[in-house]
């Protein structure tokens, strides 16, 4: 709408060779009608350029977001599979404290203990430091205390019943220890 | 500027009982460069808008696109980590393949199997169908050949070296098999 007033005052204007001429008055009110359309031309450019940025702004929030995220996805990847991998060492432990094993045996198991080790090595997952540490609820569940003594300090890890391991930063699963107290 | 000469033109025409009458030409000048004004103000609203439209449109893209990536990630995460673990998987065959096992050992190593693999499924590895299949260089890896008889038709699967493994749609190793031809 505001177009088309623009052009009839255009035209207005400049056919001057056929309505002769305007009265001031006309011509005044047609400078009043051109400026109030600046002024909503000029409010809608700045609401658009308004909109621009606040979504520009959010694009690259989410840009952001995203990287963050998936940086944190490839780096935890392996926390599903590797924490449902430790019951299989839990096991393999157990098999190679089993009295009597042939050399044959033992040596297949230390070469699958070995490899697995190794493939959750690779992926950052590594086992929490448990036996004559300081006692860290972090990283520890005490299960069970002894009484401190010169070889096991007060707050001291004193045995461990079962690993714990941890992937970069984050726990798979405490390690499950007795602490001397 | 832009700006200056509206409010200019504004005061001009307003203030008639200062100046008590603009020319008619000048009032025409007036007409045209508000009207000039008009056209670069909506001008610059087009172009705010469609900056607005684009960026739109590429965030939509960008969060589209990061999501598929979210999604690939998340399905394929176990990956790298169900690779290295494969050859644990061919260690454990192999013990179990020495003979005079004790009872006690061999269940053991069957515990660690078991668990293994079955940590592997959840995560969506499987193992590829070879025996006895019709070949797939997608799924096998011809290591050899033998002649085609009554129970191994031409194309098929005779014999499996090594078990593949696939992770959903994805392979992880191929099988490594002999081809009945």
């Amino acid at each position: 709408m505001s177009e088309e007033i623009k052009d009839e005052n255009k035209e207005i204007v400049e056919n001057e060779q056929v309505e002769e001429s305007l009265t001031e008055e006309a011509l005044e009110d047609i400078v009043e009608e051109e400026i109030n359309e600046v002024e909503e031309a000029q409010q809608l450019a700045s609401e658009w350029e308004n909109k621009f940025l606040r979504v520009s702004a959010e694009m690259q929030n989410v840009q952001r977001r995203g990287n963050e995220e998936r940086l944190q996805l490839v780096k935890y990847r392996s926390q599903d599979l590797a924490k449902k991998i430790l019951p299989s060492l839990d096991n393999l432990e157990r098999a190679l404290a089993v009295e009597g094993l042939t050399e044959d045996v033992k040596k297949g198991l230390e070469m699958v203990q070995e490899s697995l080790k190794a493939a959750l090595k690779e992926e950052g997952v590594e086992e929490v430091a448990a036996e004559g540490v300081p006692f860290d609820p972090n990283f520890h569940m005490a299960v069970q205390t002894v009484e401190a003594d010169e070889e096991h300090p007060t707050d001291t890890v004193a045995q461990v019943f079962q690993k714990g391991y941890k992937l970069h930063d984050r726990i798979l699963r405490p390690a499950m220890v007795v602490v001397a107290q």
